[in-house]
């Protein structure tokens, strides 16, 4: 299965912080690209970069200034489009339905979604349908559609961790 | 299980969004409580007791200015603690130690996590091994612990969402 994630209407400074982690989750939760509409940053696509540099993945970020063109592009590449809202069905009732699936699109918001994009959508999928949050919920489903195998993903870095009960010991090749 | 969590060292206004997504994941999936160390900020927890007036839940948050007193505290009180970090022992690993604890602490870092909190912890938790969020580390361990649980949570709110295909459908009692 082929991952990638399309988060909406990245917003300078508010959503720095919750858009690299956002970015940091597909990567370690095995998507395989990450796609941002909104504003324009260099800086969050150089933390992302330098993430990659030390600790590996074929992951890449890029900037889209219309959400919608990139989920309509997607949609004519095959891909299957799966977004996050806590208004939508909920994950666990629409898995088997999305499991079989080749290539999958997540779509993350951000405040205020517009209509097109639950319209465009091919599900509306919710993460306990309360309000938290947007790693939250990419990173649950991340989880679902790998059935718990980021856990055993090597992403080959020049960096690793060697799991440590008490200390910290990173590996360096 | 009761569950708990500890945010560590938050800074204004760095933090501000991060550690309400922390506080509202933990709300979400399952633990009763929250309490944050680092600097005091009334607009966090002004946010956190907003979402519980609407969207229910018993759920609350407290400030305390030390977290290893915390820590020291919840272990007087039978909590047994887990810290999570890219650091620790994978968490498929340890989950069979940790699932049969009647009272648990989940410990969620910052930046720079102090070495007494590594000692003073009785599980010392990764989520991968790869440097990604803490909002979701916490996701998928609540998860884990909750067994899905989260996603059958009545939190009896004046609001929820009835789960739907494409658009919006607040319920209000």
């Amino acid at each position: 299965m082929q991952i990638e994630v399309l988060r909406l209407g990245h917003r300078l400074p508010r959503d720095e912080r919750i858009s690299t982690h956002v970015a940091l989750v597909a990567r370690a939760f095995g998507a395989s690209a990450i796609t941002y509409s909104g504003q324009h940053d260099s800086g969050l696509e150089l933390s992302v970069k330098r993430i990659c540099e030390s600790w590996g993945g074929e992951f890449t970020i890029s900037y889209d200034k219309s959400a919608l063109a990139v989920m309509k592009q997607r949609k004519r590449d095959g891909f299957t489009i799966v977004h996050l809202t806590m208004y939508g069905l909920a994950l666990p009732d629409v898995l088997p339905d999305i499991m079989p699936q080749d290539k999958l699109l997540v779509v993350v918001g951000s405040e205020q979604v517009p209509r097109e994009i639950y319209e465009l959508a091919d599900f509306n999928v919710s993460v306990t349908g309360q309000p938290h949050s947007e790693v939250a919920a990419l990173a649950i489903t991340l989880d679902r559609l790998m059935q718990g195998k980021e856990f055993g993903l090597d992403l080959k870095g020049k960096l690793s961790i060697i799991p440590s009960a008490k200390g910290k010991n990173v590996r360096e090749r």
